[in-house]
């Protein structure tokens, strides 16, 4: 009886969202986009403009030790716009290519640098005024054209500079790790109002090899005289720059003093510099910066709102919402048609940023908002394994590398076969799969591939011998039940018993230690079987001792190098909850649900959780396997009140190319996903309803009734009106459309409590 | 006292030889090259233009299936004349990049072609009559511009193509093993008489990643009109075609009917399009073709005249070896300043294609001739070690990859370290050695580092889970010795032991079986240590059989694929042999010394030995270590007189990069190396005299006093008139200066019988 009533109460409340969506958003969805949240503190985010995956990212450069270029220090000053970046990444910072600066002063200095003010960021849009010269700046950008207005004091000479040479996170030590190098640039006055170059870098993050970023400049007014410059010499009047491995690049002047703005379109290209103007011709062959800035808007819109919020959403939600997704959508980089390394009719993506960062929620998140984009992301993981050998889990500058712990590309794979996504040959998947599973990548085994493979396949764990042994276990044990699966669907038995059985490994390096009241950790073992119970650690004073190991120890990067740690950015306490195929075996090696919801409870009170890591990311969910989702809500709601917030320091860690974002995100419509399956877990959403419109035609609507700070507990379920018990729902019912209706109220009710979400099960 | 009447003989011969010397040499040396020598037959030499190492190959393009461009079947038409090529590789083509082609009619159509006429070669220089259109088309080169020289009939029209699509050794399936791929070309019209472009490439032979090659052209007249074309349209009068993945190119037309002759010059860059015309203002900044030419041959001049024969040596004589010379320095390519995938002071060469064939007579060659270009060379190994994490056995087009056998630069390493070259980083060197021996290379196996390793430094030998399990295993054991001895000079005592040991593994796959009178041979072998006995060979009629696995078995290519046997190229017969640092050994395996000659008789009197492939190059010599320096010396003329000769056919193998005609140019002078050790085999000249004007100022006399076709013997020998009893000689007492006098007679008397040359030792 409860539930016909409760089938009532949503009849209604259905009726009344349908009156509230035809009446509701009056400001496009651009309007809910900040730029600047995570700009300060860790999110590392990129603030200029972009197009959704855009190629090209031009924006302020202030700090070249930045990973964005950006800083928020308005005491140091900015030097230009460069039109390559990353959003939210950590480590040595990559691209920051081909820089412009207008200038009104020190004609014949090649340092110009402004303090700036009135900065401002929305969709597609950055502008600032460089305070030394009074010059205001503008940019927006299409997918690969750059296109700024500088609005100039009357009265005054100006200059823009274009500088090729000039990039993030140069170090004057050769082949210093994770530095950008510099190997060469040109640049050639083409004419008195175009300018054509590159630069060429290599390094970086992924410590990649050469890249190029070829330019084509062109201004809307004539400069009247210019100068190139060569290695700090300036060659007045001379108009071509061969690369011979130095810095380059020009000065170009206007005299004209009553000249008020210039514009400037810069095309980018990794082709050549014939095919950066010709991206100029293709997508702006115009001079409107009013019609590239609604273009970009349109973009964005197109996509920001296939996800609805309830017009009652108050609008800092909202902001941190769309936000959230527009940070999703900054990476990976649509290259197609931009690859210098081979042709293919398949797309082709780059900077994969990392993919170790983005399968957990951002590549599903995209998967829901654009099923198709995400089936061309994975197209381009599989072109890129047919010519270079092995898909990424990072990628930049064309260039595979670094792999922080699991070959992850496999669960994006996974993902999408599980997903059902059209328009992928998943036995090439499969392939590309069995590849990482089974051939050692050898030389560098931070490159691709897994590293540590010869143990993993001989002992089922990786030993002490390797580093990152910890992570690199428990995420090849995930990995291979993603092959399994997708194996198992294509019929390949042979494959499916191999790998489903691999992927039980994480448990060769469960140790039953118990630490803070938790038994049972991922713990290092040599070779030959024996724990490890301490580690070598080289002090900076030179002195050697050996360090005891804990499931709390971090003996990076102070006793060994970041990267050779037992786990990587994280402990055992984060780590050993990892096994996201067979969280029914982990509660049962925990001992058992009680234990389980200790150890979490723990694992939360104490501060154990790292918000601002990944590995971490399916973590507060756990509790929904031992029948208590409502747990998980209010963590989650606990996570997010304490971490997450509108401002500029909103981002609790470095964004990695929208990985904080995507995982706020889903909690905000109450749905997160267990990458690499097939559905979301149900959580008490944040705002009273949202409504997925998909490219199907199909609406999936989340409404979580009675919604309050009161009520933030689920009562009850109806998918499509009928009653559901379970905590957990599947892709297909949201492709196929229709509504879930959450009964909110003050606590929990044992909703959720009956049937756990899966796990890979003892049968198998 | 037979000594010393000797050295009294000695005395008067040098006296005259100094006369000889005096009044000698009238003619240039390069008067004796003839870069037609294996253009027939299976030599597949590059006929055009070269200066030494040049990375500038112009030549006529005839048949886009020949490694080399060219045909010598003149019913075949000549299509044009491209920029870049290798000379004397087998396999898929390389390069070929960069078409010109002058016509006269069918002025419309992109496919012009010609038979030929006329065609002369000589250092510097090629020429070549195009009798469809009555144009005489003259070539020559400065280290990266190719100069042309086009003489049309009067009267007519004329017309000149770039074709910046073409290449050689295409096919239309995608990622075809060997098959260079097109990634994509650009061209524009920048003035009346200059055109720049790019084609980017993929493949070939070595599977190399993409590369680029940069041109610039400039003609010294101007043509009047010009139809720039892609994917097979023409675009009159439009100056850029961007390359969006197509073929590109531009017809210029001259319409000047008293016009007689066009030059053009083509500057080159793996850079840029504009450091391609630096390169033309740095090397050949005029249009004097005969100056260009001159300064070739003066180059390389003073290389030749480096190693001076006796002057009463027939002109055939010379001209063999001359040519021989003249083949050895045309690879590897020097492209210093040209390395676009990163910035370093050190050499950078490229076209390495492959070691395998190169590091047991054309480096030690070098060495002789030029040791501060083979530090260089040696140098460039390190420095691509340094930043592609390997040295390549074969590179190509910016790209390592593919190893055939061993990792043999480490031969390169151990050569130069034994022979005290200066201005090589030594230790760098045995890094970048350990790198080989302990990391296996992963993924593609065949790129570079020993493939197999893991069984290498597990089994001790390689099983037959790898192919080309055989010769891996006897070139690793090779490649150990090397790194052990390198280890040993610069005091790495534990790296010293771990490798002498290892280089004994060849022993490992020694089995005794007999073939042929012979017993022990390198057989096949199983992870767990059982002979293998037969091998599974899948006929071309699908019928799979086993066949019994025998010291001649050749399974390849017929069972397996080319690459897929258990030896590379060879049979157990040749490989057996192949244990150059351990001959005493190898002797001891095989019976002792008595067993070891009817071996070697059988090999060479049955036809098991193979003139025309490098891993049998020492076997010839092998008699010097059973006191029979004399058997060598006969077997080695017996080769060169079957095999060798001054006619376009005078090559019995692909030249390899000059590796056949570095074998014979060694023989030529009486000595041949071991390379990897400090010491040179000696055997009866073909000649009189020779001296080495060695670059330190000290010359290196060899005369072979009374030689004769009756007296082929060596009787006794003299080093700087002391007597000399041992068949073998040090470098440093060549690099000392002075002479070494061989009294040759009618038949052999015992010299060289009591002394062997060195072998490993069993103290060792």
């Amino acid at each position: 009886m409860k539930i016909i009533d409760l089938h009532r109460q949503v009849l209604i409340l259905s009726l009344s969202v349908m009156a509230i969506a035809a009446s509701a958003q009056t400001k496009p969805y651009t309007a809910y986009v900040d730029p600047f949240i995570g700009s300060e503190g860790l999110g590392n985010v990129f603030v200029g403009p972009s197009r959704p995956y855009g190629m090209v990212k031009p924006g302020p450069d202030v700090n070249k030790a930045s990973n964005s270029g950006y800083s928020p220090d308005l005491d140091v000053p900015l030097y230009g716009f460069s039109q390559t970046h990353v959003s939210g990444t950590g480590g040595g910072p990559k691209y920051g290519n081909i820089l412009i600066m207008p200038f009104a002063g020190n004609f014949n200095e090649l340092k110009q640098e402004s303090l700036r003010a009135n900065e401002k960021a929305s969709t597609g849009y950055y502008s600032v005024l460089l305070k030394q010269y009074g010059i205001t700046a503008e940019i927006t950008s299409t997918s690969k054209v750059a296109f700024y207005r500088f609005d100039f004091k009357p009265g005054t000479r100006k200059a823009i500079k274009f500088d090729a040479g000039d990039f993030l996170g140069e170090k004057p030590v050769p082949d210093a790790r994770e530095a950008q190098q510099f190997i060469g640039s040109e640049v050639e006055v083409v004419s008195d109002n175009e300018i054509r170059g590159y630069s060429r870098i290599r390094g970086g993050w992924n410590n990649g090899a050469a890249y190029t970023v070829y330019f084509y400049a062109i201004t809307d007014k004539p400069f009247n005289t210019f100068t190139t410059y060569k290695a700090g010499s300036l060659y007045p009047g001379i108009k071509l720059q061969a690369d011979d491995g130095n810095k380059t690049g020009v000065l170009a002047y206007f005299d004209d003093a009553s000249l008020q703005q210039i514009k400037v379109k810069i095309g980018i290209s990794f082709i050549s510099e014939l095919k950066a103007r010709q991206n100029i011709e293709q997508e702006a062959p115009h001079w409107s910066f009013e019609k590239v800035l609604a273009d970009s808007q349109d973009s964005w819109n197109e996509l920001l709102k296939r996800l609805e919020l309830d017009s009652s959403t108050p609008a800092q939600q909202k902001t941190m919402f769309y936000t959230a997704l527009y940070h999703t959508m900054l990476m990976p980089v649509d290259r197609s048609g931009e690859n210098p390394l081979w042709q293919s009719a398949m797309p082709y993506y780059d900077d994969f940023y990392a993919i170790w960062d983005t399968f957990r929620s951002s590549n599903p998140l995209i998967t829901l908002i654009d099923p198709s984009r995400e089936a061309a992301i994975v197209n381009s993981l599989l072109n890129i394994y047919q010519r270079d050998g092995y898909m990424p889990d990072a990628r930049s500058g064309n260039s595979n590398g670094r792999t922080q712990g699991g070959s992850n590309a496999e669960v994006l794979i996974a993902d999408a076969y599980t997903k059902k996504l059209k328009g992928v040959n998943y036995n090439l998947g499969l392939e590309a799969m069995l590849k990482d599973a089974t051939i050692p990548p050898g030389g560098n085994e931070e490159k691709e591939g897994r590293g540590g493979l010869t143990d993993y396949n001989s002992l089922g764990y990786i030993s002490n011998r390797f580093v990152r042994a910890g992570n690199r276990t428990v995420e090849y044990a995930y990995n291979d039940y993603c092959l399994a699966i997708v194996a198992d669907g294509l019929g390949r038995k042979g494959e499916y018993n191999r790998f489903i059985k691999q992927s039980n490994n994480w448990k060769n390096l469960w140790r039953p230690v118990t630490d803070h009241g938790a038994t049972g950790f991922i713990m290092p073992k040599d070779a030959s079987g024996r724990w490890i119970d301490s580690i070598t650690c080289v002090e900076s004073n030179g002195r050697v001792t050996a360090v005891p190991y804990t499931p709390l120890a971090q003996e990076w990067p102070n006793c060994v190098c970041w990267w050779c740690g037992f786990f990587y950015e994280a402990s055992s306490w984060e780590y050993s909850f990892y096994v996201p195929h067979d969280v029914a075996a982990l509660i049962n090696n925990c001992g058992g649900p009680q234990a389980f919801k200790q150890r979490l409870d723990t694992f939360f009170n104490n501060g154990y959780y790292n918000v601002g890591n990944e590995p971490s990311f399916l973590t507060p969910n756990l509790y929904h396997w031992i029948g208590r989702p409502d747990l998980s809500s209010t963590r989650i709601r606990q996570i997010i009140q304490k971490n997450y917030n509108s401002s500029r320091d909103g981002l609790p860690g470095n964004d990695d190319s929208g990985a904080m974002s995507s995982w706020l995100a889903f909690h905000v419509l109450g749905l997160y996903p267990n990458a690499g399956q097939s559905y979301y877990l149900i959580n008490s959403p944040l705002i009273k309803q949202s409504v997925l419109h998909q490219t199907n035609g199909k609406d999936f609507k989340i409404t979580a009734k009675n919604l309050s700070e009161a009520n933030q507990f689920i009562q009850a379920a109806l998918l499509n009106g009928k009653p559901f018990n379970q905590a957990w729902i599947e892709h297909q019912d949201i492709v196929n459309g229709g509504e879930l209706v959450l009964l909110m109220g003050p606590k929990q009710t044992g909703w959720g409590n009956s049937m756990m979400p899966p796990s890979k099960g003892d049968e198998k």
